[in-house]
């Protein structure tokens, strides 16, 4: 079956659903620090519109990434475990398959 | 004479540019404590969006208001007197004629 299509338990969507909510969390509060981060070792107030910069890509970039479509899930946890975002302990009681694609997945975005 | 089409000195340029430059990066500083205060308030990480909101507002706001060209600095000057960026003695030097335009636009901006 077409990773697009699989089909995903009640209970495997608890799951995924937990995963991708603490992916999320993790990454927005690594952007947090980083706008602390950029703030502390500012040099020049131009450097506000660089700050405004980083955060138009990175909104752009979280939009493109976190789509939670049953379709896409097993696309973005690949890239989510690749990226360190999720562990695969996160993902515990996805079937077999899934899991697999998954770890594929994340192999391949290294 | 209009006052897009006021004569400019050697000695009234060097002034208009030192009020307009400690202007501008007074502002910057006062929307650079805004990040940091809207950082420490934040309760929520999504809040960062809002963040991105109030600095793309800013910076098309500042882009807009700050406008060096000798037929705008008049006009330009009494929206920052009028909101207090700058203040009459920075403007010290300028012929009568342009300080009268100044303030008046400046009260009409309050």
């Amino acid at each position: 079956m077409s990773i697009r299509n699989s089909k995903w338990s009640k209970r495997e969507k608890k799951i995924a659903r937990k995963a991708f909510d603490k992916a999320y969390q993790r990454e927005m509060e690594i952007i947090k620090k980083e706008i602390l981060n950029r703030l502390n070792k500012m040099k020049s107030v131009d450097q506000i519109w660089d700050l405004h910069d980083f955060l138009s890509a990175k909104r752009n970039n979280m939009a493109d990434k976190y789509d939670y479509r049953y379709s896409m899930l097993i696309t973005v946890f690949g890239r989510l475990l690749a990226e360190g975002y999720i562990s695969e302990e996160d993902l515990c009681g996805l079937d077999d398959e899934k899991l697999t694609s998954i770890k594929n997945i994340s192999r391949f975005k290294k």
